[in-house]
């Protein structure tokens, strides 16, 4: 199995990095091979140029996004390890989402509409939040957030997708971290 | 009616910048006074910086940060209008959201859970879409985009929250897209 992960905390002392951390211990365990894709370190730029606006056209995207697109195709899965902002990916993720799935590369138009291009086997969503888990669950933002993810992921051609939230990280206690931490060990080594 | 516009398209050829035109130019016969956030005109970065993270701490936010905020503060309504990127906000609009609406200025932790702060008495979300309103409506994505929507500006204090959404615009003729801008002007108006 070989998996990208794209990573989108801004510090390297959070406990989203932790998570990181551990799943990809877990992977490495597990004899899976992956990549990292850190996206504050690299410093990928979410925005949508009007460069980006080529795809369209048939013309070639910006060098930032075709590199990404090259990791894209090298995996046959994905994972997305980001924290909850705003209840949802946090920009610097949805920019990479917005930019590398783009159109002739992730999806095409077809007589039945839009038809996915990606072949994954799966995708796999681990998030930690700031709330917790009543908050989502009661407004009905977890809903709207698995479906939207669903949905995206579906729309591109990927069916199989699973997510994990790691719920109310700075409320709860050194307990419940050090479980959390487990089971993303544990997702990694039985991915 | 002093109205906050937040505009997020690259494109000032753009029909979503048409849109943009036609609905201000209705705020201002309808004598409302306004003013027009275009975020890529400013630059703004949608990225969640280190030094965000303050706002858990009762630190300053940063100055680009406080200087959307000063302009939240000084409208009272708020409208947004963008492209719908992956059927949501496109990055740096979903980036504004997240770092304009921290802790301690939009919201804040109660008794009851979490505490919306602002008093805006009304929001409305203008978008452009690439696909068709089918599209949208039998994948549920536009479900999942307005009960996310209608719930974050809820769960800040903004309770009176609509949507309006001009599709396909690159496949509609010149007749719906006249009709969408005299839409756009008519909502501006009549705000």
């Amino acid at each position: 199995m070989s998996v990208l992960v794209v990573y989108a905390h801004p510090s390297p002392q959070s406990f989203n990095h932790a998570v990181l951390e551990e799943f990809t211990k877990g992977l490495k365990d597990g004899g899976h091979s992956f990549e990292v894709v850190d996206l504050h370190a690299i410093g990928f730029d979410p925005r949508t140029k009007l460069e980006d606006l080529a795809q369209f056209a048939g013309g070639q995207m910006p060098k930032d996004v075709l590199d990404q697109q090259e990791k894209v195709v090298a995996a046959d899965t994905l994972v997305f390890i980001y924290p909850k902002f705003s209840a949802s990916f946090p920009a610097i993720l949805k920019g990479w989402i917005d930019r590398v799935f783009s159109y002739g590369f992730a999806y095409q138009g077809s007589e039945k509409g839009m038809e996915g291009l990606l072949k994954h086997q799966k995708a796999l969503l681990i998030d930690t939040t700031g709330f917790p888990e009543e908050y989502y669950k009661t407004t009905g933002l977890e809903d709207a957030f698995r479906l939207y993810g669903s949905s995206i992921l579906s729309s591109i051609g990927i069916q199989n997708v699973d997510f994990v939230s790691f719920y109310a990280v700075p409320m709860v206690d050194d307990e419940t971290r050090k479980k959390y931490l487990e089971t993303a060990y544990r997702l990694g080594k039985e991915f």
